[in-house]
């Protein structure tokens, strides 16, 4: 894999769907999704008002004393100012309604916990963009965008509510995210522990930096998907890469391996062939991250488990190289056509023209560093080390700053958060992120939640009907904890009058 | 008080000698003490090398990769691989080659907790100045003087010592400070608890801010130090603000009190009569902080308990004014002339050229807004409200920022800190200071040491025949506590091995 895929990976962290390549025509769709996302939740109505907070765009210097608009959402129907709790999502690299729409759990936990949910949006996402048009302009523009300043306008976001909503001032709050939003809750219960009460980071890769895990875990867990979900599956992936290369060798190579994967643009550079093999690769790590057990269109419409359908295609790797290409495409296909209307698959299509994906590209190249390699032993991928020099370099040629890797460890603790109380771990076993989550316990408060049957932050979605055993037992368990805190909360106001 | 005096009063904080008018002879004699301190405490010889690290200027930002050189001193003659522990003095504002040779306790504790003592310099101050002669230039230069910096500054550098030192990686690491730098030090165990196992923040006022206590509580202290020191001493101050007043509206009290007081510049316009009473006022306030209990010269060279020498000018209120004012005078002289050396006193001698001051006064402007008022009835002061707008205006005159007196709440939580564990705070009675320190207990590992009769840091100085048997006992708490700490890392340690 190169470089341009490892950032589309990562950028495809939280919006997967933004980072690969989509036809138009699903795109499209896509975004009627995102509009009408609760279509497919019709237990609960998701009804938010939408606000904004005047935040500092710098809270760390005073040179500046200049201020933009936060965007944040508040759901208020269950909230009960006698006993009540405040929920509150630390919104990711991403639009927050489209997380609020995709955060189900919360939804249906509201009543029961008389609480009030609160979707506040990442600085330099969505509609949150410090300098407007002009945020991802340069450096300079770019400077504000990191985890202490977001984290610092969730505080100061709970401050104005509990100062300014009649009745929240003595509410306990949570925080809640997934992702790099569940980082961002982790984190937050650290550094703000006077502000929330617990956290619960659903698929937090908090140790995915560094070396506090092997860089490899990532493509491993992706491939161990693809084995467990059909016979010979990783091994045919595994062969394809080879395949394409000896059939790109050749003359007429490149002509028919566009035909034979319907691409919307022909490959005609041999740069391209590695273009095509990062596409590839990344929607196997997509499908990986979406694994559901339902049909769901989080990312794209899809079926259930969709990787088991995808393997259904790969079941025989002793095939000859243009068999097995055909067979590679029908499984593509699974992944970019469940919906039947795409006319061929765009490999060209990146992220770069979302903003999200531009915010997150810097954050990678910033603060949020995570090394990623594979071997072509331990996973179906290409080798691939991990160049730490050749990323700065990219980095500074982008974004014209340079990573700087040890910082988030050295901020955040690294391993050693043991001293740190009431957060709660979850991860889902099938979820290539959960290899640099924290999967056991590390005290008493600080509880790891692993979902065998889990991918990509599953706890956090709506209540479904197909949901596994597991995932309805790690709500619950999420839930009893969350009740605990509220509780602790309240003795302890009690105690204090 | 005006404006002007309050931020001297600030700048008093931790260098309250660099903060109030000192005739040129006796300012030679502080420099002179400030080089041979170690001369007063012959026991331990306070010998230590002198490093430098790089750090980046912001922590917080990827616009600019500059760096700049971070003084730290390290003495390890005490220090073992084998069980030992690291004592991190973390640097306040002003050159830490001054804090060293001031905080005698951790010199006379080394041996006992095998310890390596290491004192960082805070940015900005004695020679760790990021822009060089430039970093008080302008706001832009200043943008990178924060609490939040410092911290940083301080964790970076824990993390190299125990990367480049053989055999202090697995070492406990404890932090220390006084005043501001007991502040840092509380605050750097809240937000670093990895890196350090506890922390001493001495007399250590995080809740003077906002409306966290009375504005007045620090000139009440003040007061009631003085009155319990002798009779009708307070009452004899309190009276002086009127008699000043009512002396210089005559037309020859300018001249008449200029020679009372033997000024080395008369006072020549009714606007210096503020500016006497304000100096005066400071040097009531200095003398509450170095109320020792033996002859010192921390700030100024002074008898033992200075404040009882003091009182013993000031024990008739009913006295006409030019009496009341020449007993002014003899008290004063006991603070500004103890060496008898002294031959006129100097009210129009600032701090402002002092690098330390300096810093000191924009922090105070930004994110160190401590208010404070007198009322001239619980104390002995002219009253004197708190007005954040004027002092809001007159530091983005001087500064060109505005400050954000709710920010330091935010960030460390205010009266909301009972998550936190292994911090001590430790304040002596006589301290105006401890008005806005811990002084009961929070929780089990959240201690509150009360010192009856110690003024500002009296447990950190180095042990002394005339020490109260109060701070010898503190002391013993805080050693007893420290290895507590220490025992409990190793314990860990070995449980994960």
């Amino acid at each position: 894999m190169g470089r341009r895929s490892l950032l589309l990976l990562l950028l495809a962290f939280l919006t997967p769907g933004a980072a690969t390549p989509v036809p138009p025509a699903l795109r499209a769709l896509s975004s009627l999704h995102l509009s009408t996302s609760f279509r497919s939740r019709p237990a609960v109505a998701m009804k938010y008002s939408i606000h904004y907070i005047q935040q500092k765009v710098d809270h760390f210097g005073f040179h500046t004393d200049k201020t933009f608009k936060q965007r944040y959402l508040i759901a208020d129907k269950h909230w009960k100012e006698d006993g009540g709790s405040i929920l509150f999502y630390t919104g990711n690299e991403g639009d927050i309604i489209w997380f609020c729409n995709n955060t189900g759990f919360m939804w249906d936990m509201a009543e029961e916990l008389k609480a009030m949910l609160v979707f506040a949006e990442h600085r330099y996402y969505g509609e949150s963009l410090p300098f407007g048009a002009n945020s991802f302009k340069d450096s300079r523009h770019l400077n504000f965008l990191t985890t202490e300043q977001a984290l610092a306008d969730f505080a100061k976001l709970i401050k104005y509510l509990k100062r300014t909503i009649p009745g929240a001032r003595n509410q306990p709050v949570i925080a809640l995210g997934g992702s790099y939003g569940g980082m961002l809750a982790a984190w937050f219960r650290m550094k703000y522990p006077h502000l929330v009460v617990g956290a619960l980071a659903s698929s937090a890769p908090i140790w995915q930096f560094e070396t506090m895990v092997p860089c490899g875990v990532f493509m491993k867990i992706v491939t161990t998907d693809f084995r467990k979900s059909g016979p010979n599956c990783s091994e045919s992936i595994r062969r394809s890469w080879d395949a394409i290369s000896r059939l790109t060798e050749k003359g007429t190579g490149l002509h028919w391996l566009s035909e034979a994967l319907h691409l919307c643009t022909p490959l005609t550079e041999s740069q391209d062939v590695q273009r095509l093999k990062d596409w590839i690769s990344e929607t196997w790590v997509n499908l990986a991250m979406v694994d559901y057990p339902y049909e769901s269109n989080f990312l794209q419409p899809l079926p259930a488990w969709p990787i088991k359908v995808v393997c259904q295609y790969l079941k025989n790797p002793n095939v000859s190289d243009t068999w097995l290409l055909q067979n590679i495409f029908q499984a593509l296909n699974v992944y970019y056509n469940y919906s039947g209307q795409a006319r061929c698959l765009n490999i060209s299509e990146t992220a770069t023209s979302s903003l999200g994906a531009l915010g997150w590209s810097y954050q990678t190249c910033t603060e949020m560093v995570m090394p990623f390699c594979s071997n072509g032993i331990d996973d179906m991928f290409e080798p691939h080390s991990w160049n730490f020099k050749e990323f700065s370099d990219d980095c500074f040629k982008q974004w014209g700053v340079k990573p700087r890797p040890s910082w988030i460890p050295t901020m955040y603790g690294g391993k050693n958060i043991s001293s740190h109380t009431n957060i709660i771990f979850s991860n889902g076993e099938l979820d290539p992120w959960s290899g640099g989550g924290v999967t056991k316990d590390i005290t008493d408060t600080l509880l790891a939640i692993v979902i065998p049957e889990g991918a990509h932050h599953l706890d956090l979605r709506a209540n479904n009907a197909f949901d596994p055993v597991a995932v309805l037992l790690a709500r619950s368990l999420e839930v009893r904890h969350m009740k605990q805190w509220i509780k602790d909360f309240y003795a302890s106001l009690r105690k204090m009058h």
